[in-house]
Parts: structure tokens; sequence; C-alpha cells
């Protein structure tokens, strides 16, 4: 089959991938669509030594089981299914025998098909743009901190960072009711209902009063500098919410978390059900996220345009109806 | 009067030390013993530029005030009393404005006589060895990992660093009905009913199995490296608690406590109130923990004995009966 394979820089396309075998208990689908993210990027420049199918925001029919010929979409983490992590609420999101797609030991959705387990599998409904459902994936990271968090109404939070997983965490929080502000170098990117401060990523000066930290903060830029200074920004006894990763450890000095007991919550991926209701119910507008597709044979142009500055989301077309069989 | 002076370097014996004030609202303690802490030994190496009477854990006797002539401990944080922080529970802990006994702003307690707002003072009763009273401050330290976790009955917890903190945090856990094992050096202080794993700290492995990782640990060596491996030791989802401060920052990877998405909880003092309440009804052992009395005129060697390998508490003795007037 055809389908991108990354293995240290640049993404090659190739048509001569082996087709995913039929599994017990896994369900095949042809991917229409799936969306470049920072953790791509991250292992094209050998974030984990990757080397594979990339790709894990997708959605597709399902080509046999129960939701065959159906529009899906599909959780990215496939866990054993027996241990507590599978069996609880975390749905193997932390089941220490699971592979990812697209990021750790499953072939990912930058191709004509790829294999989940059916039960990470949910449907999309005809009602939803099949572009829009891409989003779920990214859109239910941003969603876990209202597991984390669960009582957001009506309080203060700072988003910093307004890139493409900042601006998605914005519109959760200011959907779930709480007063967002979002600081990034992007004003003209702030969607309706938000405030802005921008400019705060650059200023080392943390707010002159208490009165001004937030009880609670998003950190969303993946940059190490930006961490330390936020520190100052969130109140004491604060919440400070980690959704980032940066490629290398840095010099950090946590000093100010004890001495301010601050809070920080590592956050990953969440469940992909409130997403894909809020993407149903057009609760979340993602439409003008979206900056370009591109087909599978042009995959070194996606990923060059992906890591554009400016750039939000970049959707590859897996199925390319010219050359197809 | 007498006392420690503290400005970079070895700690100097002074007796031409002004006599705190009188000042409204705040109350003169005249110092029975006050206990030499690593954050003492911290100032002396030059954290915080401090320059001044370190010392803030003691037991005294009131001069004036409701409680004049009987014996006090007091809370070392004093705000302004009127604010968010100094009115809520966390009774000025974070109050912006406020000054710390013997740390920031405020004489501490290596002296004669201290003066303290007499809103942080608390009856120690007659029943309780002073010598005794003088951990209130580093055991409420202690307890305030259980207001920040308040759930610990019947849970793992793995408490990291068996020095002063450490071995006060392991009690506190156990007593409060926490499954608790103590990692560290010293094996030989495991206190009654505590599970060892001597040697944890010196092992880069992760257990090699999820089931063997803590959904509660605790981190107070103040050693970065410690602290990055301890991010392998919890369990995905689970709770961190940091108890210490580098004086450096260090180079740490955040990317497990995403991944993971592990809560680390910064943590510095506590209540007094029920840190005095176990003390008083035995429930905490501290006697064992009392390593050697200095008078004040020998500070520079109680300090060097203070920061001794396997030496715990050190105690000041405040009042010099020979030379006393």
């Amino acid at each position: 089959m055809r389908g991108i394979w990354l293995e240290g820089g640049s993404p090659i396309f190739r048509n001569d991938l082996p087709d995913p075998p039929a599994k017990d208990g896994e369900t095949r689908v042809r991917v229409d669509y799936a969306g470049v993210c920072a953790t791509d990027l991250a292992l094209a420049a050998g974030y984990m030594n990757f080397a594979g199918i990339p790709g894990h925001e997708f959605v597709g029919r399902a080509m046999e089981g129960p939701y065959e010929g159906q529009l899906v979409v599909g959780e990215i983490n496939a866990g054993c299914g027996v241990c507590y992590d599978c069996t609880g609420p975390g749905a193997g999101r932390h089941c220490s025998q699971r592979d990812v797609l697209g990021i750790m030991g499953r072939p990912g959705a930058f191709a004509e098909v790829l294999r989940l387990p059916q039960r990470n599998l949910l449907l999309v409904g005809e009602g939803l743009d099949p572009r829009h459902a891409v989003f779920v994936e990214p859109l239910a990271a941003a969603f876990a901190i209202l597991e984390q968090v669960p009582d957001l109404r009506g309080r203060r939070c700072l988003v910093v960072g307004d890139g493409r997983l900042g601006l998605l965490i914005a519109k959760v929080l200011h959907a779930s009711g709480a007063r967002v502000d979002l600081a990034g170098h992007h004003p003209e990117r702030t969607p309706e209902g938000i405030g802005e401060r921008a400019g705060l990523l650059d200023n080392d000066t943390p707010p002159s009063s208490i009165t001004e930290r937030y009880p609670i903060a998003v950190e969303a830029t993946g940059n190490p500098a930006v961490l330390q200074r936020l520190f100052s920004w969130v109140h004491p006894r604060g919440t400070l919410i980690l959704k980032t990763t940066s490629a290398q450890p840095a010099l950090l000095d946590l000093t100010p978390v004890v001495v301010d007991e601050i809070n920080l919550v590592g956050s990953r991926c969440g469940r992909f059900e409130p997403a894909l209701r809020a993407l149903q119910s057009g609760a979340i507008e993602v439409e003008s996220m979206i900056h370009g597709t591109f087909p599978l044979r042009e995959a070194p142009a996606a990923f060059q345009s992906a890591a554009t500055s400016g750039v939000l989301k970049i959707l590859i077309q897996c199925q390319d109806h010219e050359l197809s069989s």
C-alpha cells in the first residue's frame, strides 16, 4: 500500500508498504484524512528514534467488524485489554504493555490502511465533516484537563501558547465555563470570548501583585524557559497543567513549586467521547484551524508546511483517487 | 541580648544583638530551645543572601499577652493578617506580604528572645518535654502532606530520603494508616512498622513491572537526580510530593511527568495544631532523633554537627543560665 515512512530526517512517500494483516479483535480502517501534529514533527527530528509509519490523528471507514463501511475515529493507545489500566477509566492509556498508533510499536495513520483494536473505534456519524473529525485526538488531549481539574466554571485560567494545542485548550476551557486568558505570539488568533495578554511570553517580570496570579494555568509551548516563568504566574496552591514535553532535559528550578505549593499536573491524552460530542454539536469550531491539505505523495511538503510558523493544522488526504486501484 | 548572627559563612555568637521591641499585636518569647534545620545550613551556605538571626524551630515562654509565662511554639509565617491567604485556612503561609521567622525579614529563634504575632502562638501545655516541642515546625511540614493528599489509609507510599524530614514524613504517613516504604542510605534508622527498600536511591533501574510502582511518593532528599529517577517509580496518574528545594537549577526532563500524567505536588509547611497534638499524644516519637544540644555560644560547632552525615536533630539551648543577668 501507499504511505509515509519516517526513519530520521524528512518523511518519505512509499508505495511498497505491507498491507496491515487482519488480526483477531482488530479492525482495519481505510484512512480518509490524517492530521500532522507536533509529535510527528518531533519524531521526524529524532524523538524516540522512531522508524515506521507515523500519524495518529485520523478519520476513515472501517473495513470489517460491526462498524464496517462506517466513518470512525480511534483512540490511539492499544493496551493489553485486561490490566487495571485497561479495564479502568483510563482505557489503556497507561497500560505498560500498550502500543501507540504511529508513535510506538504500531504503524500509523499516514497510509491507505491502518489497524486498531475494535474497542478503540468510535462511530463519527454522517453529520460531521470528516476533516473536522481528525481533530478528535488533539481535542481529547485538551478535554483531559477537565478530567484532571473538574471544576473550572467561572475560574480564571491562563493558557500559555497559542499554537495548535493551546488554541484547542483555550476553546475547551472557555466552553466549559472558565474565564480564559491566552498568552502567545499570535493575538490575531484569539478565539471569540477569550481574553488575550499578548506578549506575556516575552515578559520576564511576574505580575506585580499576587491578585493577578492565576489559580489555574496551562503550559502548551514546550519551552522550558516559559515553564520556569510560569511558576511565578500561578497563585500559591494553584494548579499548573503540563501539556507538552521538551525534546531535551532543561535547566529548571523547582523551588517556586515547593515554596508556593503549586500543583503540577502532567496531562497527555484524554477520552475521545466528549471531544467527539463537542465536534458533533459544534461547541468547538475547528474549520478555521485547517491551513492546508496534501496528498500522501507530498508528505515532505506537508511536514514542511506544518512546521512553518503561523501554520495550524495540516491534513493529509490518504486515498489517492486517481491512482487508487 | 545574646544570639547567633549569620551573614554568609559560619554562624557567629554575639552578645550585642538588639532586644526585640514590644510591638502591637506581637508577643515576645524567651526561647528555651531551638532546632537546627537544613534550611539554616542552606542559609549559612548563601541561600537567599540571608543576613540576620536564623532559627525557626523553637519552644519558649511568652513574656506578655494572654499566654504570659506559659510554654509556647509559634507558626513561622507572619502575614498581613487581612488578605485572602491570611484569613483562609492557609493562615498567612502564602501571604505575599509575609515575613518568615529566621528566614525572611524577621529575626529568628537562635537568640534569647524572639517576637511573633500573638495569633501565631500555640500553648504547648506542661505534659510535653519542651525539647520535643521544637519538632512541631518540621512535623507540621510533614503533616502538610495529609492536607494535600487527604486519603492515605491503606495506600502504598514511598518516602525517599531518610534524613530529618524524610523520617518525620515516614512516621506521619505511617501514623495516618498508609503502608510506607522508606528509601535511603540509613536502613538502621527505619522506624517501627515502616518498610525499607535500602539502596533504591542508588539504583538507576526502575521497577520492572508497573505493579511495583507507587501510587504516592515523597521526595525528601533535595537531590534532583533522585527526583528524576523517582518519576519512574510513581504509578501513572500517581502523586509525587516535592518536599525539598535544591539550591541551584538542575537539568530535569519532565517528559515522564507528562506521559505518565503524574501529579507533582509542591509542599512546604503545614498547620501546627495537628503536629502539636501528635507530639502531645505520643503518636509521633522524636526523642531518638535528638543527637546533640549546644549552647548559643557554640553555634559554629552546632551547625557543624548538624551538617555531619548521620546526625539528625541538633538543638540549641538559648538561655545561658550561668551568664544570664
